[in-house]
């Protein structure tokens, strides 16, 4: 089968083995896969990833001396059942799965795995007990985009809301527009958004963004600042000594760029007692003033990923229309032309989310 | 009145002008005064206090040209009113009070204020609104316990205990003290605690600690990890897909060290969604793996300080014996001996609380 695979720092067309199906596996064919902004990071710093996975003794970590096919972000069409299966959705059926393959010492992961490649080839492997299937018709290169709402999805559940938090998002890419339509989906507003791309925080809007923040005119934290004022309550409420604090409703910043010295200028910009969420995935050494966040009491959760279920309820929110994901994508590529949309995405005027269609 | 000065980057004996108390303020004789780890770090770390406080525009610096006198965990005895105060405790009695002086504008600090001196003075000025008496016949020198006890307080209070937690408390200085004390308080065991020192450990096991680690002959996560191994029923209770995750219990770790790299360090051993509690100052810049956090989804509560309702807790927990504070208590100087105190103090296994009496 044909594939683009990521080969000495390069992505490079190429054939490979065709995949069968093991025990519990389904062959599938890939309909659409979205390039996700960790597989940019990943062609980049692959050396680091790699270092990274050492902390974790459960996980093989990626031989760049062998190919990587990456893509984890798919909806497929069944073809062939493996042995010890179901068979319950019929070859011809379309399907959305997370990116693992279960095996008997526990999942491993699909699109960063030299032994499972992702959505970027022709066909692969996925485990039957994960498959979901694409309901309402809904269009391959939309179910597709299951995978990167769930993130947002999911950095928004671990933001244990309150309800009372006037959100922040640093950063509009999908991740940042994921986490804006899952804010939406909780009804919290104003919704705050900054990015630099006018692109960009049109497609926020899109998504729910309240006010949108270019920051090279103005201030994100300033601008959610003018937007999080307390009501007369909630300043009555607060204890004797804390009147002499800004009076402003609890902030709650996502972090979705992902690069060094991203998390202290949230470090800097952020109210007192602000909880951030970090979305935005940073593969390099970062700096911090620790005493900025102790000065603030600030709180930093780290998220990655998403739950199964949070996973197939990202699936059904796309298919009744109640998240407009399809704004998000702006370009469909067939295999040969992944390597030029690696290239293409650096520019957030011109891309957000581009689809491989790896059949065409 | 003579006071132990911060001056030109050291500590030396000199007298100063007699604070005379303003409207609202109570003229006080300093009779104990802890030497915080905070103040050895201000020493060394003064320049970087000064630009850091600059991220508050309600904080004035420290001018560093001028004399400063710190010293914020205090005992005190009345010895007058100023204009405009109530006079319901009579002079000659002993009272603490959190380090802060009220003024129109707000609270400002006491201690690290070229305005306001702290304890290492032989008198000074407090206000009689934040006064509380010591109750029971405290010794002054143990009252003086009450601001590092109510830190150990405020990060326990801020780590949102639900009950299933095991807590590893990272180095066992007065803070680290101060939360095992707390988390006995919670009833939350067993409680790890790591400290290279061997009077440090004893001094763990004394305040409350279960299990003690010397992280130079075995790993303070592992040992964490044999004493969190979830009962059959939390194994039973786990979602399908978590469970070929390592079956611990959740992960409750507080930073009380506060040197660049300790952060990072947590990062690595910490259990995947274990909660971190920074209680530890660290005034230089640090590096972490931001990646790390991703990966483990851990989250990060940076602390300082404590409520006034902490803060008054802490001192009748003290008075009613519910925290053996005293046991902390390594020695006890007069204003000539707090040069050298700062430089005892380097030595974990000579000392861990050393008391100023300035009367002495």
């Amino acid at each position: 089968m044909r594939a683009a695979i990521f080969r000495n720092g390069e992505i490079v067309v190429d054939r490979l083995p065709e995949p069968t199906p093991g025990p519990g596996q389904v062959l599938v064919r890939t309909l659409a896969c979205g390039i996700c902004g960790s597989d940019l990071h990943a062609r980049k710093h692959a050396h680091r990833m790699v270092e990274l996975t050492r902390h974790f003794p459960g996980r093989k970590p990626m031989d760049l001396a062998r190919d990587v096919v990456f893509g984890h972000e798919f909806c497929c069409e069944v073809l062939d059942h493996g042995p010890a299966t179901v068979r319950n959705l019929k070859p011809g059926t379309r399907v959305c799965s997370l990116p693992a393959l279960l095996t008997l010492q526990g999942p491993v992961g699909i699109g960063y795995s030299n032994d499972n490649p992702g959505g970027y080839a022709e066909r692969m492997l996925l485990s039957e007990a994960l498959l979901l299937e694409v309901p309402n018709g809904l269009a391959s290169e939309h179910a597709a985009l299951t995978e990167p709402l769930a993130v947002g999805i999911h950095a928004v559940e671990k933001a244990n809301i309150r309800g009372n938090e006037v959100p922040l998002v640093i950063g509009c890419g999908p991740v940042g527009l994921a986490v804006i339509a899952a804010l939406k989906l909780k009804r919290l507003h104003p919704i705050v958004a900054a990015d630099y791309s006018p692109a960009r925080r049109a497609l926020a809007v899109k998504l729910g963004a309240d006010v949108v923040v270019d920051p090279a005119t103005s201030g994100p934290y300033a601008t959610w600042a003018e937007h999080a004022a307390m009501s007369d309550a909630e300043k009555a409420a607060r204890p004797p000594l804390q009147a002499f604090l800004p009076a402003l409703k609890p902030a709650l910043i996502f972090e979705c760029v992902g690069i060094p010295g991203l998390i202290q200028q949230v470090f800097e910009g952020a109210a007192r007692d602000a909880r951030i969420v970090v979305v935005g995935v940073c593969m390099e050494t970062d700096r911090t003033e620790p005493m900025l966040g102790i000065m603030k009491e600030l709180n930093v959760q780290y998220v990655l990923g998403y739950t199964p279920d949070e996973f197939a309820r990202s699936l059904r929110l796309i298919a009744d229309g109640e998240v407009d994901a399809a704004a998000m994508v702006t370009a469909t590529v067939g295999i040969d032309g992944v390597a030029q949309a690696f290239t293409d995405l650096a520019n957030p005027e011109a891309h957000t989310k581009i689809i491989v269609e790896p059949w065409r």
